[in-house]
């Protein structure tokens, strides 16, 4: 210790002689007295000071990776600075969110309701699974981010210039799924999968006919980029046997086309551990394998396009039988409960981890090409081609306990979580990747101890045709004794990992507490590649027209109040610090229509709108126009104000709402 | 560069040489050779060194500082580690929060019920400003926080043993509030001031009466400790002329039994920049002095225990001119457009910053009593008495533009913020605190630059009567380019100052992003004064009632159905990795009452609850229970499952609930 301290005293010395000579170069990299005091009383290891100048951001330099996690039961979507691991912002997707003012009174209330079930009931949650990035050519774009809600079979389109919920689409077939949103490398169709089997429609059928009435699915959903929405006309359905289909991915250059989805209940268990069953615990896990699903998605596309399809509940479905006639689907056998299918940058390999098998078997895609082309499959139960293992099997690795879900980098290396082992495998790849590390293919090279019981893992552009290399991230889903007590519900514990060098070099930099639901999977885009809105283009914006908006108004002196028998329209001017008009009195009763133009120009001038004891509040962002509308079916002395700290009379920007009795 | 480098490589052979000896020594306090690299590569100065050491937390160990920051128009409150700056948990107060299970269905659906509109109308978000802890003898004790809702005038009670809500109390005579929560130093009260005046009740009365019929007014809750909850019976307000009052502060020692509040809008400016008068942010700041508001609290709880008071909408109410007649209130001019009112450790002053004069006012308690005791005071308009500022002024400090709130150290410093300047200014205390810095009393130290425009600022056990001396945290309103472009909504900037060092030797340490809305104060406290459950006490645990629940079963054996007539009645059981029972099947209209107890006792090992298409989602906590209680108004097959990752086969953790048409 005295040597340390000795040496760090010399060493500082030694610095401020070479910073002080007039030298051109900054003073960097050293780690100054007081710095060597601060490691010293809070007895930093070398490992912790390296992950502490690995991970910090000196105030004004931003992250060079922006990592988009699905916010779990939260219903949200949060996005985190890497390697920084700071949360930038929460998007309100399935729940409402009042600091973007959403599902407080404005036009995004209509965007929360098009999640509603199809009987008009309010479902204003959701539990938010798997982001997905919009795709070019196999490469995140930056442009749209889709995430599903596993609790009602919904999916999200959030657009990325502005970070806001533009669509939420209900299943009209499914009522939960788990395998989505997955986007086609070109974001031609956004999947979402399935998860419990249910009668299409989720109509009522009784358990014992299970087999018969119970059914997987799933959904391919058109994206129409331009328009920035899902096109539910031109989105199909595809029937799958009531297998739990699970996680899935696209295929990408040799096997753009094709789509590949895990299983597990292949038993058919139905559960009723309080009639002497099974727990599905148990009876969904009988059997050795369970079915890897290999869908010919361009192929489904256009049996759709020849309209060899079945409406149901206003959606285009390709019955079960008419994808075997078609050749749509093919199943081969994977080990036990997997639960990641995760296609390699190539897109020559899909990895699967089976959670209760030591292994991950690699599938080929070539093999599987050969063996469906070579023909004279056996079926199951239900008619669907079964590619025996052995060809389509290019390698199996044993890995640990638990493998579940496996990301790549740049160098040929492959990363599984093992949620049992609680621990990061890097393992190398083969094929095409053989020569990339420096060790043998289809090996084990790492085993890193997460903390704890790690889920999923990201890379750093990771689900790409050309992951990097610095990061990955452990979503573990236990934390336990990692932070401060705060409760018998604990945050979750995301932690960064360094996977820059080769070999068993990988490092745990940091823990990022994450107390506010549990995210399923996040992915990781460069930051440069996202162009979001700095301040909306122009004066009137609707963002979710994403146009000028027709009440926008340009002026202050625009603003008005107008009657029009019991309905009242007002224009409302918005800009630093106050709102115009500032008196509003109308009759009880009245229905009151109210557009708000932000003035503004100036990037963070952002103002708020709270209406009290209305239950309304927006967000007006620069140039911003929102639209409001209610009964005022309270008569009383109301006040509205700014809910955003917008100047030093930020107090004052407030106006009175006067509803007589 | 090049002497820097080979610096480096000297001394990380020193250093391995150090650490190659058997040392009993734990190597510690160095800068490893792939650190140095990193600095280098990151052009990481001294400064950002010292910063990242400082605040970096290795995995695994704790913060010791944790902070509640409230969530402005999000609703909610954020629990945050310092120094490392990551948010622990988000706490659904005013919104619904499904993580929390928190208004999806479980008792906390009546926790929210209880902060309604008196006409029952929902409520279901909120604008939290001001966190306050529970004290006792002045410190905080780490058992309650509570907070306000600025758009509609309520008080919340979240319980730090489980960090969770149990209590929404509307205000039945103010529509909106600024000036809470803030406790007495023994938690007898949590006083909720207002904000923009309204007629007692908020009944409608027209701005041109605004004079005779608009009113301030200040909440006394009274506080039960042993049943965690505000009695509203025993409470109890006071009317005050209808000026802006704003932010307050309960006097402590020498000052305890007295509460201090800013006002401003003594000018009594009723807007209407529509119809050519001055828009409020002119018309409330015409004069050159506002009101500091000086309350006699002890003194007005025996009036109210006398029964001196009026009973308006349910609650106590003592008439503004009972006040005056029982000398509970007094005023003294502060300059123009306050913000922040703040009381010394000792309880011996209070400084006011007047946003918009470059100075803090401080006031003597002493000389503020000794005026009072000589009488002979004029009025205000509304027959208050009037201390003149010579009587009670102590000194005054010029800082800078527009300072606001002022918190205080171990040191003798106090801390403005100044939103103008974007700048923490450090000052010298005199009085009792003369002795304790090197510079004379009532001086200006330092000012930093802060990254932009800082409202509140927050010390570490800041609030108490001994305040620590490690940190501040600046509550930047802006942060315009400190962090990756989100979009036009951006996120506040906390940035963590060090203090630990006196003279002009603060610095910022660390930026943190808050894109989840708009904090306005935090509290801060030494992480082990929190006692928090890790889990609940026994199996059935009611957090609402916080004992074990009548409906609560401890074996899976007990889980059972029962119907009566239509009402079908289900305690569940709920452990890794099954609910028992598995299937529930009813009839479309039946009324569901559904137990759920989780037989859990090892920490983290939460369970969800989501039922599809039915919006509920309950969140269990080892050993809680729940009820849930519904209409099945919709026939089909749906699904519950699990929404915490429990187990390997946690995906499997599912139940059918069948509802016949």
């Amino acid at each position: 210790m005295r040597c340390l301290l000795s040496t760090f005293l010399l060493f500082v010395l030694f610095v401020s002689a070479c910073t002080n000579q007039a030298t051109p170069t900054p003073p960097t990299g050293g780690l100054p007295s007081d710095a060597a005091a601060v490691a010293a009383e809070r007895n930093l290891k070398p490992d912790d000071i390296y992950a502490a100048l690995k991970t910090y951001m000196p105030s004004g330099q931003l992250d060079p990776y922006i990592m988009f996690a699905s916010g779990g039961q939260s219903g949200q979507v949060l996005v985190i600075g890497v390697p920084s691991m700071r949360i930038l912002k929460l998007i309100g997707v399935f729940t409402p969110e009042p600091w973007q003012g959403y599902g407080f009174g404005g036009s995004s209330d209509a965007t929360l309701d098009g999640g509603n079930m199809p009987d008009g009931s309010e479902l204003n949650w959701g539990d938010t699974h798997h982001p997905n990035l919009s795709e070019t050519n196999g490469e995140y774009d930056g442009q749209f981010l889709f995430i599903n809600d596993k609790a009602n079979a919904r999916l999200a389109v959030i657009d990325l210039r502005d970070f806001e919920t533009k669509q939420l689409v209900k299943n009209p077939n499914a009522i939960n799924d788990h395998g989505g949103a997955f986007v086609t490398p070109n974001t031609d169709y956004v999947i979402e999968g399935p998860q419990y089997a249910a009668p299409l429609g989720w109509e009522y059928a009784p358990l014992d006919e299970y087999n018969d009435q119970y059914r997987g699915l799933i959904t391919f959903w058109k994206f129409d980029r331009l328009k920035g929405r899902v096109d539910e006309a031109q989105s199909f359905q595809i029937e799958l046997p009531p297998y739990w289909q699970d996680l899935c991915d696209a295929g990408k250059a040799v096997s753009d086309g094709w789509f590949f989805c895990n299983s597990f209940n292949t038993e058919l268990a139905t559960g009723g551990v309080e009639l002497g069953n099974p727990p599905f615990e148990a009876g969904t896990t009988k059997n050795d394998v369970d079915y890897l699903h290999i869908l010919n998605w361009k192929k489904a596309a256009d049996v759709f396009n020849a309209g060899k399809v079945e409406t149901i509940n206003g959606i285009a479905v390709i019955r079960m039988q008419t994808a075997i006639d078609e050749g749509l689907l093919f199943f081969t056998p994977e080990p036990k409960s997997p639960h990641g299918a995760d296609v390699t940058p190539d897109g020559q390999f899909i990895v699967v981890g089976g959670k209760l098998d030591p292994h991950v078997t690699i599938y080929s895609f070539q093999k599987i090409q050969d063996a469906i082309n070579a023909g004279g499959l056996e079926t199951d139960q239900y008619g669907i081609p079964v590619i025996p293992l052995d060809k389509t099997k290019e390698a199996q690795v044993e890995l640990g306990l638990g493998p579940l879900h496996t990301v790549y980098d740049d160098k040929g290396y492959a990363y599984t979580s093992l949620f049992l082992d609680s621990a990061v495998a890097r393992w190398t790849l083969g094929g095409a990747f053989a020569d990339k590390h420096p060790e043998p293919a289809w090996t084990l090279v790492q085993k890193l101890p997460v903390q704890y019981n790690i889920g999923h893992i990201a890379a750093a552009e990771g689900d790409t045709a050309s992951p990097d290399g610095q990061f990955v991230v452990a979503l573990n889903k236990w934390s336990i004794d990692r932070f401060a007590n705060v409760g018998p519900l604990l945050p979750q514990n995301f932690q960064l990992v360094d996977i820059s060098q080769t070999g068993d070099q990988m490092k745990v930099l940091y823990d990022m507490p994450i107390g506010m639901a549990e995210p399923h999977y996040v992915q990781i885009i460069k930051a440069d590649k996202l162009k979001p809105f700095e301040v909306y283009p122009e004066i009137g914006w609707n963002p979710e027209t994403m146009s000028v908006d027709p009440n926008a108004i340009t002026d202050a002196q625009d603003a008005r109040v107008v009657r029009n028998g019991s309905t009242v329209e007002i224009w409302s001017a918005v800009i630093r610090s106050h709102y115009t008009p500032e008196r509003v009195e109308i009759n009880q009763g009245d229905h009151v229509i109210w557009h708000f133009t932000s003035l503004e120009r100036q990037r963070d001038a952002t103002h708020g709108f709270a209406l009290s004891g209305y239950n309304i509040n927006l967000s007006l962002e620069p140039g911003e126009t929102q639209t409001i509308e209610f009964d005022a079916d309270k008569s009383g002395t109301f006040t509205f104000y700014c809910t955003e700290f917008c100047s030093a009379l930020h107090l004052e920007m407030v106006g009175y709402f006067l509803v007589k009795p």
